[in-house]
């Protein structure tokens, strides 16, 4: 295993469909990654090797995501001292709230930055990741300098075609 | 330390309050017990110690309240085989239903018993235990017995007092 | 019918499909039981019927589960001094939520354990009355231990293959 | 006992403040009633005694009022086709949203009329049975128009008040 | 219009199909009713126009349906001193909480009896209201207490068929 | 009664202390306005009698608040087609989400604005009045624009205090 | 760009569809508009420009409306003193109380009125922006009046087809 | 104004108790700070100027907390590629679930780093910026390495206090 700045975290196999879009950003912006299935009720001394292990390659950031009772982000904080960013996966009872409340309602002295519920937030994680990580490195604030601009660009562009074409063929070409 | 049966742990001192109603109850029916503070994500590795030493001290049932985002009765289940039973801790922010959905929503295979949140489950956690134990000890199925005849004829006196004394009265009386 | 360890109950035949989950995972760890429909509110004599003629059966845990208002966990609890594990099952309007709090707020002295809202609990009801059983019968215990240790094998396995063939193959071969 | 035209319960003596706005109601309506303690879980078969002396004794309408997992309702509905009127009461960790459920979320041939959580639900649970009862029994459809005519006038004496000593004045009022 | 027991509203036509489970039920029971679509926000002057029309035909208890800002219960009740049944519909957004607020929430004074939500609560409302007219109306009763029959019996009915046949063939018989 | 612009209606005398928040700004802003207590259930004839007379006065904008199954909003939108602005206020089971459901989910075709919950909304109801005037009184809308430079200028007092004195004086100062 | 009444924003182009529904009645009421994708978050510049150039065009109502955590509504109003309509749209982790809230909770001296969360909110703001526009625009207030007649009419006829021709045929119709 | 290595914003003066429980963190970690107040709403320009002008001094991370419509921390994050982390303040109607969902459903592109709600999350942020910091600053992260360890030293020695003294005198000697 080559050295890593950022490990993923994933409580099951059921959440990768979700880690895609968070891997797909960390790719896009260029950043060293890993991405583990490990359950912090089924397999909590994985967990825990995970952690130092990926500590051991160079992670400078973790992101964890899981549903229902969302225990992992918590408990790979109170593993490592580098910062833990949770994704609270969407549940089919509760929408998400199990896991958002899970995640976020940390004790005082171990907290996890939690993102939004869902793929907003897988994506999101990888993101403030990228955030974090430009703190201090150069060549990743670069990164995300233009991925920001991209972002605005795209929205202006979605603007100006709705104002070129009107909103019945704009929606019409997104049916598509 | 002697031999136990039930092990209690509560994620902080503050929730030392709403132990003691557990351990009230326990003491009624005569259960040796112990009772830490141990937290999940402030010091696991004593979580896990506590777990093994209780273990070792014959604990066939654990109780674990926390509130928050309420991960010790999780954690504890993912370290032992004993029934777990979890109670759900107050908060300001959510009124118990963070806590309630972290310790509920455990993932398959690795189960919590939650009880009420709050004072109910407190006290209602330990006669759960006793109702655990009382499957394998016949002379906890006897005190439990008891108790269960004492609490009806506690409601039926309540009612008894009531036909007598009118309401007016009965709510007077209650508010000295 | 012959000697049980478990009595499953459900409030209608709508939760059987739930139900099965429960039995199956009895199944598998050899745990003789009885499953009935049985509604507290349509025919509240036969759930106490039930009730007492699984314990003449031997019944040592029951597991109700229902929706809505679910009543059903809270009045088998009423009449038995068996340890009772609720299942809440999802509904439409609410997401699980009523039945949750229906079977989770007890009141001081008549304690239901509840499991996780809809399939998960109704798997994790199966596994927790194993453990309550394990305090007691040594050949549970370690039918109960092999599950464990399949469980976090499996998720291992998981990781592993995650590792060998990449989240893409991995998210295609799920899907078929 | 004389014969009554409604039977109140509540399911625990702490029920009896929101009980007096009931009671206060009816009495005021010149209906006769009972109120009794009873609960649905540490007191099953009291309930089921209490439903039955009611009805012999001229019972036409059932008023059960409980919180937190409230079944009271659902279970006296279960042992009479005598319309029963629900009051979900506050509790300190959901605020009556869990009595709110249980108490409403019935199942399909059982119902139970709810009126609102709390105190407003004690007074209204009363106005309720005076309504059904007004449907047979001419004497109290009088009292009951009487009574809501009384209402709108004191709505109307008050928005007279307003506007006689503004909204100053009658803030301090009301203060006092 | 010949002479009605009931009086059935709802708020849009896009609730009829809830409230056919109302009508068939009246329908079964063999009580004379109406239907009519009138909006408390839309129509103010039809609703108000439909209840007195109502009480001039007879009509002895009010059933009013309506989704989201749920009006309709509360401004029928405040017209008429006849028993209204409220029933929260779903919606989108909130899952029918938001209906079944509106609906209960009523101020002293004028109560709603309000039923679950959805089609339970659709079904439900017509049972109550058949439970309300049995107070006066011996043959109303006669019918209610053969409904209630039925419904216990078809409950053992299901339990006895899923001794007879099992889990397995009841669940593949009712997928067909 | 002399010529309004704003009608402000609440639907208990219990509402008043809210209502006061909306007056204050109201006067502020010199908008001439009326203030009454009427009930959309206990009163329906008052409250379509007041926006009749309201009208009649000159009102161009109706503010309406109220709490728990907060009707009145809705009913006043539906006997105008002036705007009508809704402060849904807080109440003791739900903390205004039942005011707050009832309040806005109006349907197609009658809408209500609605404002925050309790006392900011009870303020900022009286703003939106202002600013939905000012779109046709020049005068209004310089007293609004006065209102929002002396708004943000207080921010930034607050802000240079901050930093003048730093946290720990400011909050001493504020706690006398 | 000719002159304009009223500006529409939506913070991402998935909210078309629902914007869709706004413009169909702008455009119905013969009310000249635009329509812009502009995100709070992603191009905070823009939103500002398009609210200057907006005035400029002599808009005198603003509708907003956004999904998750809705910052829109509030961004523009800090932007204007014209009044703000803000539709709260649905989101799949938590049916549209998550934009609600962002929507609806504005601080003091700062407020959006909202309408109902989804497609029956962007309808209403364009009723709402029409209400509005009426206190000042006579022609305006001549369509608002017809609409409001097609409304109650429409309501009606349904009630009478219903009538005519019986539930079952109904709603058999409806589904074609 | 010196360098600076974290900004703190919070949109109100009455948020400034919370934040002091961040500023008293960042104190005893020795990390350079500076706090204001601005409001997203009440003054957009000046939460900007406070952005633009922190960046200058050098901050490396922004805490953001609000309450209500929490919109700060998104709109912070829409003017800086630099980390936000947010806090959401609890308030009177909804307990905080306002500002949680406000300042965490952040659209895909712009994620802020959302800690707990009120003041558990107010510690939090700070510990989470040094977390970020402690990345690039190996002096931070010592530092961060030592509050780690006393934070568990004082639960063990809570701990290990309840064994010495029991739990009776335990809660008493926490009440004085």
């Amino acid at each position: 295993m080559g050295k890593i700045k950022v490990a993923v975290l994933v409580g099951s196999d059921s959440d990768l469909a979700m880690a895609q879009e968070t891997v797909k950003v960390l790719e896009e912006l260029g950043i060293e990654h890993t991405l583990n299935v490990a359950s912090a009720h089924r397999t909590p001394e994985k967990v825990k090797k995970i952690v130092k292990d990926s500590e051991a390659n160079g992670a400078e950031v973790f992101i964890a995501g899981a549903g229902m009772s969302a225990a992992l982000p918590g408990v790979v904080a109170a593993e490592t001292i580098k910062p833990v960013i949770g994704i609270p996966f969407e549940g089919k009872a509760f929408g998400g709230l199990d896991a958002l409340l899970s995640v976020i309602q940390m004790p005082p002295g171990i907290p996890v930055g939690s993102v939004a519920v869902g793929k907003a937030g897988a994506l999101n994680a990888a993101i403030y990741a990228a955030l974090i990580l430009a703190v201090k490195h150069p060549e990743i604030r670069k990164k995300v300098e233009v991925y920001r601009k991209k972002l605005s660009a795209s929205v202006e562009q979605k603007d100006k075609k709705l104002q070129d074409i009107g909103i019945k063929k704009y929606i019409e070409e997104n049916r598509r």
